[in-house]
């Protein structure tokens, strides 16, 4: 590790347990010498293990919920209290309470969107307003949420993950605009390729889209470790300039039509059942 | 006026005067052969003059609140005995609390976005819901929403209904991936140029992407007459195999960088802001 | 048919059997009332049939090599003379040697690339420069090229055919630009499904990104009727103030990640090849 | 400096001065520890000061025509001997006779187009046909070319450029995905925000693109540094699963429609022009 982060303060949300993104990319930024505090819901933390997370990179636990700006006013304060000025944000929530019931994306339950929208979405823009006010970002500080290309292509089963995900992406563009003119801040999503993640791992048909997705990528799938690495450059001084954009990490599958190995898995699969 | 929806049986939502888009296309399906019902929520119809429309095109009115399922289920039922299927939707729907109030986009009121996220964009949700839950749509069927291009790029000002407008696309990709597979039925949101209806000039700067864009795209901006057109065209039968596109009518405004009208404008306000 | 080309004149190129899209566009023209000179490349309608779409349109053949100014200054000039001023252009045009020949990407014969590209994308410009020289398009006529997905995503097997397209579409927005503002004339490209032409047929590989399109694709792919169709749309002036676009006809294909189809065979396959 | 680049090996083509990205990413690579090869068109290389930088960075510099299949035989030789495998090749090479010339887009000269393609993008293809026909870049080795948003979007005066780099960004796709597959590999390109690097002044009506583009962006444009920055970071391990993406490197320009200042302007100018 090259300490590429050394110095920087950060907030890192969703961090759940070791397969977590949120989780590496605590791993990987203290590694690279910097300093955050974890958060995230307190239902979630009941069943993670943030506290190992926490002692592993010498961080403090607050919990907070995301849809909630009297949690992030707090969970913001701590941060200041401790740090001062911040220099990094990541947002790794999501959730559609329509997919963990298996609700389809045809017969929704709309209250049920209006939460997972909340929390998917919405609480991006709650976050980013929560330290707009308190104005504790450091000019070129970059503020980071996770996505994923159902928002803009469809992937039967994720359901109204996908609209949640392009509303985040929305989101990012348009408060980044403000952020970079007002403040100097940068905001990106980093979409990237279907992760084994616990979160991950409850969509329907997640399996389908993962390893196809591992062979039409002319690189495989990126795992929750190379989005880490990616996640600490998004962080770093080494991309400063780059804002409103939303980042492939995919092993190049956004840009891949097909693969020979896609292929000929699909007419193995169209012969045998043929016959 | 050439028949080209001659037969064809619809409902076109968001005509509130004659300024709107979904007037103009009432008339213009109308003209080409088309009956409809003619639907507005019941607090803009009191203001709009629907009537007047409804007595034009020899079209019957249908109060609905496209946010309200039961709403919705009347609308439809009336729709159903008049025609039996129907061939085609129009959603011409939007409305930002945040927009109105002059609330600005880093000072949401998040109630406020969420009553105008459930009218801009999830009612079109509930619209599609309805119509498949009733079987209603023909084969080959086209269902069409209004989106604008702050979806994709920042326009400050636009405010929240730019993040509306990129899940009300979202929602015409992943209904209508169901709708193609299950019923040959087409779904495509049309990204219109800035036009100058009553609800378009309520956006604050609206004036100012209106001019802009018009100088930028190589044709000018389309007019609400052109938008008309081309919904007309995505109604048609020549249009059966387009789906889930976000179909651009903005005189080429969206592939245009700069114009030479542009820089020549740009270039003389410097000059006249440093004498 | 409803004449909605009635009184237009026109050109097409690319017509070489009926399995053609540009066969089928200038039948469907020629129903909705257009007027139009036939052309082709010299020898390739040696091995065509194009001389009886002639008489059935009621058209003239005026061979010409579309890489050959003089040969288009000829055709031009057999087209003005007959019909005075233009409304649309049609360039339906392709071909890679290096996929003819077989040779890989990867290895390519540079000669070969630099003559496919001047057929299938410099032939476009050099079109549109000719028309633009003689100043002989209507204003809001309509100029149009057919293109394929994979300027955007990687098919192996389209070989150079893909970067083609990739120059082919960036010539219709510069010279695109050029057309709307000085001449109010339009300028879009159609991204068609793949399409079992004579020249589709060519590309390597070509059944498989067919079957697996179809397959994903929510509405199946879009024929070559479809696009003929769609070709008829743009000639019109229901589309007037679409321009500089690349316009998707492929039955939702380009928004579609997987579908239940595809995710169905592929697992099959992979199932059938570890038994 | 963090020497995040500690052991690499490349090559760097397109150094011309002091102000070209290539030059300031010799110097960033340098620092972060990558040992590379310069290299230049002989022709462009006697008018720049290659050797300063050579020494500043204690790097061999090989002179090569990149159009040449010969000259890049000789250039990978002597890297292969030197450094046995490769880990990244800076791919910063365009010209178009044309706008050179003065000559319009309207009016091309077919001969210079066919060069400014040859020079500008199938020098790209070439390169990397030789370093795939040597076998000689290590995995996880990164390939990087230089583009531009006028592949994207019209810039008028950009001219036949923009048609160069579509066709660039197509080839860093198609060769990208054998890369991907049978090297472990990346390919990716940047595109820029208007540099006025020497290149880049020759551009007609550069100047305005560059300040427009400043005024858009919400964090003014990225500059030949910041450049510089993420091709070290492109270059490094942080970034291993991204391939065959265009990463926008341009303060948020790409994803904003118009900003105030820009629309401030242009009033101020519309009104000059009005008194």
């Amino acid at each position: 590790m090259s300490g590429i982060l050394s110095g920087k303060k950060g907030i890192i949300f969703g961090a759940l347990d070791e397969n977590s993104i949120a989780w590496k990319t605590a791993v990987k930024s203290h590694e690279e010498g910097a300093e955050f505090i974890l958060t995230n819901a307190p239902v979630a933390m009941r069943y993670g293990e943030i506290q190992k997370l926490a002692e592993q990179t010498n961080s403090e636990v607050v919990p907070a919920d995301a849809t909630s700006l009297e949690d992030l006013d707090n969970l913001f304060n701590v941060a200041i209290e401790k740090f001062g000025k911040l220099d990094f944000i990541l947002h790794s929530i999501g959730m559609s309470i329509n997919v963990r019931k298996g609700q389809h994306y045809t017969d929704m339950n709309y209250d049920w969107t209006q939460k997972g929208w909340d929390i998917s979405a919405v609480s991006f823009h709650k976050v980013m307003k929560t330290a707009w006010d308190k104005d504790c970002m450091n000019p070129w500080g970059s503020i980071l949420a996770l996505s994923y290309i159902a928002a803009q292509r469809v992937y039967p089963g994720y359901n109204d993950m996908a609209d949640n995900k392009a509303y985040l992406e929305s989101i990012a563009r348009n408060f980044g605009y403000y952020w970079g003119k007002e403040k100097k801040v940068r905001v990106n999503t980093i979409s990237q390729s279907p992760t084994p993640t616990t979160a991950g791992k409850g969509v329907k048909g997640f399996g389908g889209f993962l390893e196809i997705a591992d062979d039409v990528s002319p690189l495989g799938n990126a795992t929750a470790e190379d989005c880490a690495s990616l996640c600490v450059m998004m962080f770093s001084d080494y991309t400063k300039r780059m804002t409103l954009q939303n980042i492939y990490n995919d092993g190049g599958y956004s840009n891949t039509g097909v693969s020979d190995e896609l292929v000929n898995s699909y007419f193995a699969g169209k012969k045998s059942e043929e016959e």
